[in-house]
């Protein structure tokens, strides 16, 4: 059991304390720049809060869960062992001072929709192998899926989250404004989302990739771009991807 | 309890006619172009076969699966009730001397890979309202979610279903390949992609998107596109999808 100062209060900040609770942590101080964000957060964990990074008490470990343009000023003012929890940014933007690593947890939070942590992987990396084997155990204690990945791995692993799932979502937004647009309910292609992703569980990506263009149906493919031609934006994108899969089939 | 001919046997006709065995039809007759392609779907069924559509038996209706591009030179040598199961095409393929409409799932059938069909949408048109009310009752037989819809729209819900299926596939495979360049594991990525997807069952796809674009962190879209100079086409696609995420949040 480690008793953890938590530097944040948004989305992640959220569901990875509350993880941390269930986990058998104690969550001792809680930090964020305002009251009107700590406060809510600090009553469901049961714990003070602080707006003063100055006020921050002694703890085994700072969690800095903030914007990753602000992680390297805030970590500058900690002066207990500390990790931060992005996918970009490496270790050198944490004090060097302190025990120092990253606690990487690899997924999509949105607001008012659970998550179980157990299924989430974490990747870990530590100043040394001593913190990195207390890192995995706490790791360990909110998640099923605890990988070790150095900080060039986790930026290459952080891109490629966000076409697998930030570019995703944009297809379903642009299927969602195709179907407004013609009085087709998205609720339809629902199933079709949940399969195409969960196929990913047991298919390799290339094996599982279905359509037109996979299929080499150039006549579908054009009929497709000629009811694109007033949106030339998804025309534009329906080639390129187009394109893209006529190549690697 | 329907009587019918299946058409084709491919990988959607295989699911289709086992899932109408199940919904209680009787498939009379199997036809596919050659005996190879025909007798292993005919002994699943355990019903008779032919190559030869002069052959093709009385029943109550033919399911039409087969490619797009041959549907209406099949159609035009069957003279029973019949329907096809595509979303590209139009009832206008189909033999208008004959009761005809259209039955289509829309779902992505993998080799394989069992799918339900009671939760796969299926989409329903037909040239009359008897022989419409006679399609609604067979598509119910097999799934829970049946629509009416017409030819316009239809294609413009495959046209969406190619964007939310077929190209977030392509997402996945974007991201496997980085993943692969940098011996990072793709397993990492599944619980990610599953939880994309499964957002949609109860979010709408602009308030779930997520990540550096919907936050306009344009530090962080720098920084992955210098990641991706190496590889131009992925770079391409990260700036046009990056845009227009952009330009919806």
């Amino acid at each position: 059991m480690a008793r953890i100062s938590m530097i944040g209060a948004g989305n992640l900040a959220t569901h990875l304390s509350l993880a941390l609770q269930t986990g058998g942590h104690d969550i001792v101080q809680l930090f964020s720049r305002t009251a009107k964000t700590a406060a809510p957060l600090a009553q469901k964990l049961n714990c003070p809060f602080t707006t003063n990074l100055i006020e921050l008490e002694q703890s085994d470990l700072a969690i800095i869960v903030v914007s990753d343009d602000v992680i390297s000023e805030v970590a500058s003012q900690i002066t207990l062992p500390m990790v931060h929890t992005s996918g970009t940014k490496g270790m050198e933007v944490l004090n060097q001072n302190n025990l120092h690593g990253v606690l990487y947890p690899l997924q999509t939070f949105s607001k008012n929709k659970e998550v179980n942590f157990q299924n989430i992987p974490i990747c870990v990396e530590a100043s040394n192998k001593e913190f990195e084997k207390i890192l995995v155990e706490i790791a360990k204690s909110v998640s099923k899926k605890v990988s070790l990945l150095n900080s060039k791995q986790r930026k290459h692993l952080h891109l490629s989250a966000v076409m697998a799932c930030n570019f995703s979502n944009l297809m379903y937004t642009l299927a969602d404004e195709i179907c407004q647009a013609h009085e087709i309910p998205f609720e339809l292609l629902k199933p079709l989302i949940e399969e195409t992703a969960h196929k990913m569980q047991s298919i390799a990506p290339t094996d599982a990739q279905t359509g037109p263009a996979s299929r080499k149906d150039l006549l579908t493919i054009e009929r497709h771009l000629s009811h694109l031609n007033t949106d030339l934006e998804k025309k534009e994108m329906y080639q390129i991807l187009t394109e893209s899969i006529l190549k690697r089939s």
